[in-house]
């Protein structure tokens, strides 16, 4: 069935500010997830310092062991940016030519930013004789590809030189992905993601066991957990056609979704937030919050999504109890009855900020993110959502143990999904 | 001056959840930057999968040219995680030992979480009989040391294995950062930060060059940008007397904060929001906050600083424009006449959520977060900042070229400055 050799890469990011933990590196694990998804396997991801003996020694024995290697950084225009000179050096390449279509894009970025042009600026256009060039639309160094020979690397292979810039890396990266297409013979693979919410990691694997044990075996079920978007449950089919792939992987999924239905949100990589927005959009609903120990994660959340302003009214952070009261209208004896963090209040909170803004649907929070806090009922870690709309408003309790941070987190996107699924239910009766 | 020989070390990542890029790998720049502070240079950094070869190939590599490896990750209690065996194969040890202090860890930890203590949580104790042990509090795997020696590495060298879940590592960073100053002869080094804001890098280091040119030769200026935070200089002294050095560092940052210091809001590593924070604590002043494009990143911001309720009173995101008219009393014809995105509006917005709080400062945001978005005045990418207080209300624009996501990130954190000057202005009087 897998008739290719699987094809393999490492990823090399080139700059002292990561060595020294001044940056913390994204661009190898979006890099490596692409090449996954593209059927590469990546077999090492190494950081180096700006050094040329490092850099040359580093790439060479990874050149030797992989098909394709990958680096990032090292091409700005400073002094201690290298690793063009050393590429031109591992390529044997004697001149460097300056690239008409990187030119191009340099002299636009620069007068969109209104600075002058000046000749560090142009060299950023020049690559050495031996290198491709992907034009870099997002940023002035031009990605270069190297394809090496078999003399040197005991194997024919290549090497890409990408910008060390995140938001460059990750728009360019289709760009790559398409050139390795086109040159290496992949492994055909299909894959099929399904987010699910609400259910950990374990649990899920007891629930969906036997049918992860009875799948055929050309498929394989990958769980990838985080902790704003729940575990995705990515399955893959290697090798065979795409279109019955395609197929396949829909009939399994349907077996998914009889299991654990109520815990996915999207069919596709996706987020709660946007998930939201969808069926808000596509029903024409509004949106919104009322929140106390999220602090604003859930609007902040919500607001990320482009366009959420056709569905999003806005919100209230009512810190203060005072703010609950005056500008929720929040009864104070309901307060004093039940303590702030409540079902109750969760409620009211709810109801109060779908009145003052008038949208058919809201959500609320009140709880203990810590450090300390808690009281006799509920301790450190504990949340109250509400959720309100015409039909009614629920509530529901979580409990969770990490720190500030990470318990606003976990709050915050466990009262999304509650959000969710009662949208989902209402605007579907 | 340096007569201690510098220290290197090697950070290495184990396991395949981070080569196919599930998870970024925050540990080995959260390790870096302790190893940095404590005069140990780091010269590389690997991620390697769960394979036994590859395991023993990468890390004798490392041991033989760096005094120090450190690795986290592949000491879970699973079948994949085999980094332990392989630890006990390279230190030469025949058996394992359950180490007692760990294994107190692992019950009270079980018993916090209500499951039952199974051999295989048990098994977490067990360490290779050659490996000294420092106590993780914070998770179940122990973290090993091996002193290796001269034989098989060409010289005297460590071999830290620390766990893979980051809230582990960052917390028994301090640990094994002293066990390394026990056990090797380390150049001292004296750090003092400086955080700065509203300023580029290239602006900042044109400002302060003749200053910087002029350090003593065993000085060193860093630049450390973030989107968030600003850029932090590090100023650091190798070698050196730490009292003496502590005077000297003292002396040349009083040169600094004559150069730059209206954009200085703190002397120690800071964010915004906390330095914000200290300053309202310390002078018992009240804060709320009027959003619209920041859609509430200011406020989580605000309210992930533990003790934030003591002077946050709370906010309104006003994303729809009736939210903005009804709630925060924004006059609609101050918004047909001027756009909602003006000076005007950002100064009501903030005027009105003092008013709707009793705050005695706010801040507000309008802006075009983008994409899209944007009028015949001012193009996407384009925020006003209101800040108001019983002394009056100021207004700025601010202008970024950055997608969505970081153009909130940019608005947020230039607003915070705006307010945190400010206050510290009129606090101050």
């Amino acid at each position: 069935m897998n008739r290719e050799k699987t094809v393999s890469a490492a990823v090399c990011t080139i700059g002292d500010e990561i060595l020294i933990g001044q940056i913390t590196d994204t661009n190898s694990a979006a890099i490596s997830r692409e090449l996954g998804a593209a059927g590469v396997r990546v077999t090492s991801m190494v950081s180096i310092g700006d050094r040329r003996k490092e850099i040359l020694k580093t790439l060479t024995e990874e050149l030797k062991i992989n098909d394709i290697v990958i680096t990032t950084g090292g091409l700005g225009p400073t002094r201690d940016d290298i690793t063009r000179n050393v590429l031109a050096e591992l390529s044997g390449s004697s001149r460097f030519i300056r690239h008409e279509g990187q030119l191009q894009v340099v002299r636009k970025l620069l007068r969109a930013r209104g600075l002058d042009t000046l000749e560090p600026n142009l060299r950023q256009a020049d690559v050495p004789e031996n290198s491709e060039v992907i034009v870099n639309r997002f940023g002035t160094a031009p990605i270069m590809v190297f394809r090496l020979d078999e003399a040197r690397f005991a194997h024919p292979c290549t090497l890409i030189a990408m910008p060390g810039v995140p938001f460059e890396t990750v728009n360019a990266l289709p760009d790559v992905i398409a050139d390795i297409k086109a040159h290496h013979r992949l492994q055909s693979i299909t894959h099929r993601n399904v987010m699910t919410f609400g259910i950990a990691e374990s649990a899920l694997a007891q629930r969906i066991g036997a049918w992860e044990d009875s799948l055929p075996r050309d498929m394989k079920l990958a769980y990838l957990p985080d902790t704003l978007t729940g575990v995705k449950l990515r399955l893959s089919v290697y090798g065979g056609e795409a279109a019955d792939n395609e197929r396949r992987l829909q009939e399994q999924i349907q077996g998914l979704t009889a299991l654990v239905g109520k815990h996915i949100y999207s069919y596709e990589e996706d987020t709660l937030e946007h998930a939201l927005g969808v069926l808000l959009k596509a029903t024409g609903k509004t949106l919104s919050a009322a929140e106390s120990c999220t602090g604003g994660e859930i609007s902040h959340l919500i607001t990320t999504v482009p366009g959420s302003s056709e569905y999003y009214l806005g919100s209230v952070t009512s810190y203060a109890i005072p703010v609950k009261e005056k500008v929720l209208g929040v009864d104070p004896r309901l307060i004093e009855q039940n303590g702030v963090v409540s079902s109750e209040v969760a409620a009211a909170m709810a109801e109060g900020v779908r009145r003052l803004t008038g949208s058919d649907f809201s959500v609320a929070t009140t709880g203990f993110a810590g450090p300390g806090g808690g009281d006799e009922r509920y301790p450190e870690g504990t949340v109250w959502v509400g959720v309100s709309s015409e039909k009614g408003t629920e509530t529901r309790k979580f409990e969770y143990h990490n720190d500030r941070k990470r318990n606003i987190q976990r709050f915050s996107a466990s009262a999304l999904f509650f959000l969710f699924t009662k949208v989902r239910t209402e605007v579907n009766c």
